[in-house]
C-alpha cells in the first residue's frame, strides 16, 4: 500500500529549501500561516484510510498493481472518470471547498496521454520519462500542483510577440543533461505546500513558438524556483472552534528564474504542434474534476442558505424554496454534465481515458456562470448580519457577550450559540476575503466561462445543424 | 419482423370509427386535414426500415426476441434508456418537432412497472393485463398516446372535491366484464390519429379516490369516446414545397362519454395509493424523452440562427456566436442531464428500467425555462422579415414577384429563392400559430418547470445539505 | 378643431389609387381584409373627442393655435414628451397592442428637427418644406407612415458597396421640379392604409453615399408605389364578438419604383452627413414611444396571467405572484426610462424638443429583452390550454358543444363562457401567426436590442468611469 | 451659514461618552479604527464648500433661511428630490462606496411628514418636537443615523409574540418628561461616529402593539446606549496610498439598555396604526437615495471593468463590451427610476415631498437583484489576479520585488506600478471582507429586493390590469 499520514506529508515539507515568500517574508513551511492549507491537504490523506472515504479515495495502480490514492492515479476506464468526480464532490464537502490535489492528477493524466502522442508522431521517449515519473509519483504518494497559466503580459499578442518573452515560460538553454526555463506561472494553488511542481502550456503556440512548449515536473524546492503567495483561509477562531476555519489555501506566483530540469522530468520540449492538445487536454480533465468540486460548494451554499431559513423561523418561506431550488437545479445540471463526459469518454493511446470535452466544459460553464449568482441566493436568505456580525472577540467580552447572545436569538428552540455558529459561519464564508477569492476561484478557476464557450463552440458541429435547417426548408446546396 | 409500413397504418386509420371533430365538422381519419400530423407518424414506420435509424429505431422485443419498433419497446437495460433518448433527438429533427409515438411509449413503461408493483402490493393480476396488451402492442406495431392529463377544474381543490366529479376522470361503474368511465383527458396529442388511447391518472390521490385511480388501453374509437381537435401544423405551400410543412399535429380534448373497458384492458382500478406513483413514473419517462426531443428543437432553432447569420452576412458577428453558443450550451445540458438519468436509472420488479428522476426532472425543467429564449434568440438574429415576409401568394403573383425576389436579396452569393425559402421557414417556424403552440408544447409538454421544481425538491436530500454545514459550522444537535 | 372622424379616414382611403397587395391579389384600399387594421386606426380617431382620453390625446398647434390630434403634433416641451408616452400607453390598452400612428409623429419630429438643423448648416430651404406639410398634416389630421428600415442586402456591406445599389433606397434622378427615388423600405406597419408615406434614412452615411441622403413625404398612391402586405390580425370571430379580435395590423414592402417626389416634398436631399443624426433621432423619438406602448403590452400579459391564475383557482399561488411582480418591474422600469427621457430631454434649433437619447434606448432595450419572456410568463400559468383549445366552430357545434362547458369550467362561480373568452383571448394573443408577430416586433420594431446597447454605449461618458476609479486607486497618467 | 468642518466634527466626537465597542474593546471615538469612517465623513463636509460640489451639497433652509448642508435639508420640492438623488451619487464615486449620511436624512424626512399626520388625526405635538430637533440639526449641521431595522428574533412572528418582547425595541415605561426603551437595532451603520440616533419603527404594528410604535432622536452616548460595532474598510496600504483605502463604515449593533428619552425628542409614541406609514415612508426615501448611490457603484464596477480591459489590451473585445453596456443599462435604469419617483413626488401635509414609493422601490429593486452578478463582470475581466495577487508587503520586499513588477506587466505602455494600482485596487473592492460586506449591502441596503417586491405589489393597480383583459376579451361581470 503506497499511502503516506499526513503527518509525513507535513514532516517533508520541514526538510524543504526555503523559497516561500508570504506577507513579506521568506518563511519554511512549517510556518504557522500556511497550516489551513496543509491541513486540507491532511485531510486527502486521511480519507485515504477512512473507511467513509476509502474506497473512492483510493485506486489500484495500473503500473504496480498497489493500493494508491486516487489522487494520483491516472483514469483507465469510463469508471473511473465517474469515480474521480463522485470523490471530488464528496471530499470537497469535507473541508468547505476546495480540495485542491485533483489539480496534479488532472495534470498528470494530461501530460500521460500527451507524451504518448508526441512519441507515436515524433519518435520521442517523452512517455517513458512520464511512466518513470507516475511510478514515482504513485509509490511516495506525492503532492503535486498544476503550474499552467503563464502571467501573459498583453493578452492581445501571442508568446513570441511580447515585449518581454518571458511573460510565457520557455526554455532558455538546452544543455546535454538537461534544460533551463525562465519565466513565471500565475495563480498556482498548492505549490507552496506540494512536494512536486508539474509544468504545462497554457495555450496553442506557433511553429516560432517551438521555446515556449514545454511539460516538464519538478521538486518545489529547486534552484531558482520562488514561491511568492497569497494565503487565503477563513478568519481562525478563538474560542467557537469549528471544521471549516481550520482549513485554507495559498496560491503563489511562481518564479523559474533560469531552472534546471533534467531530461528525465521533460515531458515536452520543443513539440509545439501539441501544444494545444496538452493545454486543452489539461483544461478538459480538470473541467470535469470542476464538475465534481463545484457541486459540493452548491451543496455548501444550499444547505446554509436552508439553515439560516430554518433559524429564522421562514423554512417554508415559498420564495426561499424557490431559491433553494434553483440551487439543486444549477448543482446537478453541473454533476450531470459530469456524468455525461465520463460516459462519452474515450481512451487515447496511451490508455488513459479523457472525458468527453464537450460536456466537461459546458459542466464547467454553467458552474461558473452561477458562482455570484449562489451567493446573491445565499446573502438575499441571509439578511445583512453576516455583513455586521461583530467579531467573535465581542462575543467573548463580558461587558457586551449578553446583550450579543440575547439579540442574535431567532426561534426559540435553537440556542443562541448555534445561531451566532451559522451566521459566523456564512460571515467567513462569504463576508472574507476568502469568499471573495473563493468567487473569484468559481469564476475562473480550471478556466473562464469565455474559455468555456469558446471550448464549446470549437467542439461543436454547427453546420450539421445548418444542414438539418436546410432539410426542413427545402434548401439544396 | 412486427413492422408495419405507414401506408399499412394510413389504411388502418380509414376503417376506424369516426369521432373525431376538427373545426367544427365530424371527420373520417382520412380528411386531408390530419394529413400533416399523420405524415410525422408515417415517417416513424419509415425510419424503422431506413438504414440511416434503424439501428436506433428498432428494438428485439424481451417477450417474442422478434424485431420490434423502438416505439413499443419497454426498457430492458440502461442501454435502452440511452438508445430511446439518442434516437428522439434523431428523429425529431428530421421532421422539425415531436415525433408524438413516445408518448405512448413512456406510458406503457410506466403502466408495465406499475402493475407489477401493484400486483406484488395487492396479490391482483394487472401485469399479465399488461404483458398480454404489450405483446399485441409490439406485435401490431401500435400507435398509441397516452392519456393523462385531466381537465382538472378548479385547481385549488382536489378530484374528489369538485363540484363536478368527472373533471378527473373516474370509473363510474364496474361490472363483471370491465368498468364504465367518465371524464375528459386534455391536450391528447396523437390521439386523432392514435389506434389505441392509453389512459392513466394525472396526480396523487387519497383514499376518497379510488374511483379516479385507473388506469387502462382501448381503442380509439371505442363507443363513447370523441375527439375533439385542434390540428397544428406549419402552413401549407403552394409551390415551394419544404419537408417541414409536410408535418404536423393534433391534440384532442378526449371525452369518455361513459366508456366501457373490459377488465383484460384495465391495468389500475381503485389503487389510489399508487396513483401518484403512476403519475410520477410516466412523467419520470416522459421528462426523459424531453431531455431527447427538446435538444432537437434547440439544434433546429440553432442551425436557422446561424443559417439566418450567414445569408445576411453577419455570420461572424461576435454578439451572434455568443447567442448560438448559448443554445449549445442549453442543448447540452439537458441532453447530459438525460444522460445522467439512464446512468442513474434502475431496474424495477417488473424487469423494466427507470431513469433516475432527479435527473430526467432537472433536464426537462431546463428545457422548459429556456424555450422562449430559444426562439428570442433565433427572432433577434432574423431581424423583422419571418413577420412581414409577404405570403407565398405574392411571390407567385407575377406583377410583383420581381420585386420581391429583388429586395430580399442579401449576400449576392445567395439566390433569392434560398433566402426566401429560410426566411419562410423561420416565419412557419416563428410567426405562426404552429409556432406559438410549439412555444407552449416547449414550456408544459410532459410536465411545466413548475411541476419539475416541486419533483426535484420532492427527491432531494436537502437535509443532507443542511448537515454538512451544521459539521462545518461546528453545530451539533 | 382640425379632427376628422374615423370614417372620413376610410372614407378617403376608398378614392386612393390601388397600390396594394395582399395575399397574392392587388385590392382596393376598402377590402376587408384591412378592415381590422383600418378599425385600430379608427380608434385614434375616436380618442381625440372621448372625454376619456381626449385631454391626453389631443394637442395645441404651434402654427395655427387649432386644436389637433397629439398624433398630428410636434413636442414644444418636457410635458409634449411626457404626455406623449403617457397617452401611447393608455390607447394601446385598449386595442391591445400597436396603435400604430405614432411612427409618422416621430418622423414629423425628427424631420423637422433635423431640416431646420440642415438649413443652418447648409443654407437650404427645408424646414420651410417641412412646416408646410405639418400645416397640411395637422389641418387634415393625416395619418402617415414612416418609412425608415431599408431592405439592405449584404449586412456586412455599406449602402454604396451593395452589388444591387437599390437595396437601400435612394435618388436615381434630380429634376428641376423634383427627384426621383427607387428602392424598397421594409416593414412598413400602417403603410398600406395611410394617407401618406414619410421616407427617411435607416443609417449613418459616408461622401459616396449623398444619393441615399434623402427624406421626403407623398402620398401612399404615388405612381411607381408597391405596396406588398402581410396582414396581421388576430383569429376573426363568429359569434363569440370582443374587442381584442376587432382590431389589427398590416406592413409593407414599400416598393418604390422610380418614384417622382415634388422638391417642396423634400427634406433632405444629399446631405449625407446628417443621414445618422436623422436616423437616429427619429429612432430616438420612437424608442421613447415605445417606453409607452411596450408596458401597455406589459400591462395585458400581466391582467391576463393574473386572471388565468383567479379563474384557475390559484389566484395567491405565490410562484404566480412572484411572476406578475417581475411583468411590473419590467413595465414600470420601462416607463421610468421615458420619463427620464422625458425630463432630461432638450430642446432643439427648431424648437422641438428631443427626449434624452440615453435613457431611450435604455428603456427600449429592456422592453425589447423581455418580450419573450414576458410571453412566457403568462404561457407559464396558462397552462397547456391556449395551444390545445379546439376553434370556436366547435363550442358551436351542437354535437359537442355541451362537452366543451362542461370541461372547461374551473372555479364553480366563473362560467363556462367567461373561460372560454379568457383562454380564446390567451390563445389568439399568443398561440397565433399575430402573437408570433407580436413578439417579432417587441424585439425588433423601433430597433433591435442590439441596436440600442449600440446607442448607448455611444453616448455613455465611460472614459469618466475609468477616471473615477483612477482617482479611487491612485493612478495618474 | 450653519456649515461645520470636518475637523470640528472629529473633534466634537472626541468629546462624547465611550461607549462604542470594537473587536473585543470598549473605545473611544478617536480610536485609529475608526479612522476611516469618519474619514467618509469628513468629506461630506468637505464637499459642502468645495466648489466641485457645493451647489448640490447645499441647500436654504425653509426654517432659517440659512445655508445648510443637504444632508440635514428636508424636501420642499421635486427639485429637492432630483438633486438629492443625483448628488448621492456624485458623492459617492469619490468614495468608492456608501456616503452614509443620506440615512439620517432620510430618516429626518419620514419622522417629518409622520409627525405631521400623527398630529393631524390625533392633536399630537409632535411635529413641533420634530422642527425644533430640525432646526438644531440644520444649526449644527449634525451627523446622524437611522435606527429602523430591529433584530427581529423569529421572524415568523409579530413584535408581540415573541418569547423575548425587546427583541423589537419598545417603551417599557412612560413618565412626565419622557419615556424609558428597551431593545436593539441592528446593522447601524455610522451609528458610531454620529452625534445622534435617530429611531423609527421597522415594520407595520397591530392594536397590541402601541409600545412598538415609538420614534425620537437621542445623542448616541446617551446612558444605556452601547454600540457593538464591525467595522468594514479596505485593506490599509503601507506605501501604495489611494484615496478608496482612506475611506471606510463600520455598523453597529446598537443596544438601548433602558434608555430614556425626553418628551421633546419623541416624535411617535404608540400610535401604531401609523407604524406602517413611518417605516415604509423612511423605506420610499431610502429607497429612492439608493437609485442614486448603486449608480455610483455601477460607475465604479463598470470604470474598473474597462481600465481592466484596456490594461490588459483587450479593450475592445466585443464580450466584454457586452458586459459593460450590460453594467450602463442596470445604472441607468435605477438611475431613471430614481427620476421617475422625483418626477411623480408628491407633497405631503408637512410641506414635505414624498418619492413615488412605486418608482422607488422598482428602482432599488433592480439595484438589489443585480450587485453580485456586477462583481461577476468585473471579476470575469480581471481574471484571477485580484485573488491571488501576493500582498503589499511582498511588493516591498527587494528580494522579490523585482520579479512581481516583472510579471505583472501587460501592455508595454502601462507600467506596472499602474498595473500593480488597478488590481490592487480591484483586489481590495471585490477579494476582501469590505467588498464582501459592499455585496450584502448591496442586497439588503435599505430593504432587500423581496421588500421591493412586496411594495411594488402592495402598489399596483393589478385589478386594472386585470379590467383591461375582460375589456379586450369580451368579458362582463
Amino acid at each position: 500500500m503506497a499511502l503516506r499520514t499526513g503527518d509525513q506529508y507535513a514532516e517533508k515539507l520541514t526538510k524543504m529549501q526555503p523559497n516561500v515568500y508570504v506577507g513579506g517574508r521568506k518563511i519554511t513551511r512549517d510556518d504557522e500561516l500556511l497550516q489551513p492549507a496543509i491541513n486540507t491537504i491532511k485531510f486527502t490523506f486521511a480519507a485515504a484510510t477512512d473507511p467513509e472515504f476509502s474506497e473512492m479515495a483510493c485506486a489500484k495502480s495500473h503500473l504496480t498493481g498497489e493500493t494508491i490514492s486516487r489522487f494520483t492515479h491516472v483514469h483507465r476506464s469510463i469508471e473511473d472518470l465517474m469515480v474521480k468526480q463522485e470523490m471530488t464532490r464528496v471530499l470537497c464537502r469535507k473541508v468547505g471547498g476546495c480540495i485542491q490535489r485533483c489539480m496534479a492528477a488532472d495534470a498528470l493524466n494530461g501530460v500521460g496521454v500527451v507524451s504518448k502522442e508526441i512519441d507515436d508522431a515524433k519518435g520521442t521517449n517523452y512517455h517513458d520519462n512520464f511512466l518513470k515519473f507516475l511510478e514515482y509519483y504513485q509509490k511516495n504518494d506525492v503532492v503535486g500542483n498544476a503550474a499552467q497559466t503563464d502571467v501573459k503580459g498583453d493578452r492581445s499578442k501571442r508568446p513570441h510577440q511580447q515585449e518581454d518573452l518571458d511573460l510565457y515560460l520557455r526554455v532558455v538553454e538546452r544543455k546535454s543533461d538537461g534544460i533551463v526555463v525562465r519565466g513565471a506561472k500565475a495563480h498556482n494553488t498548492i505549490a507552496p505546500y506540494a512536494d512536486e511542481l508539474i509544468v504545462l502550456p497554457t495555450r496553442n503556440l506557433t511553429k516560432e513558438e517551438g521555446d515556449w512548449a514545454v511539460a516538464f515536473a519538478i521538486p518545489a524546492d529547486t534552484e531558482g524556483v520562488k514561491l511568492i503567495c497569497r494565503v487565503s483561509a477563513p478568519r481562525q477562531r478563538r474560542e467557537l472552534k469549528a471544521p471549516f476555519n481550520t482549513y485554507g489555501m495559498a496560491d503563489s506566483m511562481t518564479v523559474f528564474d533560469d531552472v534546471f530540469v533534467p531530461w528525465e522530468r521533460v515531458f515536452m520540449c520543443g513539440e509545439w504542434e501539441l501544444g494545444a492538445r496538452l493545454a486543452l487536454l489539461f483544461a478538459n480533465y480538470h473541467r470535469h474534476t470542476y464538475c465534481g468540486c463545484k457541486p459540493a460548494v452548491t451543496d455548501i451554499i444550499m444547505g446554509a442558505t436552508a439553515l439560516l431559513a430554518e433559524y429564522n423561523g421562514v423554512g417554508n418561506a415559498s420564495h426561499i424554496r424557490e431559491e433553494i431550488s434553483e440551487l439543486m437545479v444549477i448543482a446537478e445540471l453541473v454533476f450531470a454534465a459530469g456524468i455525461a463526459a465520463s460516459v462519452k469518454g474515450k481512451a487515447t493511446s496511451s490508455g488513459i481515458y479523457e472525458p468527453d470535452f464537450l460536456y466537461s466544459n459546458t459542466g464547467r460553464y454553467l458552474a461558473g456562470k452561477n458562482i455570484y449568482h449562489e451567493y446573491d441566493i445565499m446573502a438575499a436568505t441571509a439578511g445583512g448580519l453576516p455583513a455586521t456580525i461583530p467579531p467573535e472577540d465581542d462575543f467573548l467580552n463580558p461587558e457586551i457577550s449578553e446583550y450579543l447572545h440575547k439579540y442574535i436569538m431567532r426561534k426559540p428552540d435553537v440556542s443562541s450559540e448555534k445561531v451566532h455558529r451559522l451566521f459566523r459561519f456564512v460571515s467567513d464564508f462569504s463576508c472574507s476575503a476568502f469568499g471573495g477569492v473563493n468567487q473569484y476561484a468559481g469564476v475562473h478557476g480550471g478556466g473562464s466561462p469565455i474559455m468555456e464557450k469558446i471550448g464549446i463552440r470549437a467542439n461543436y458541429d454547427l453546420e450539421a445543424r445548418k444542414d438539418m435547417v436546410k432539410y426542413l426548408a427545402g434548401i439544396t446546396d
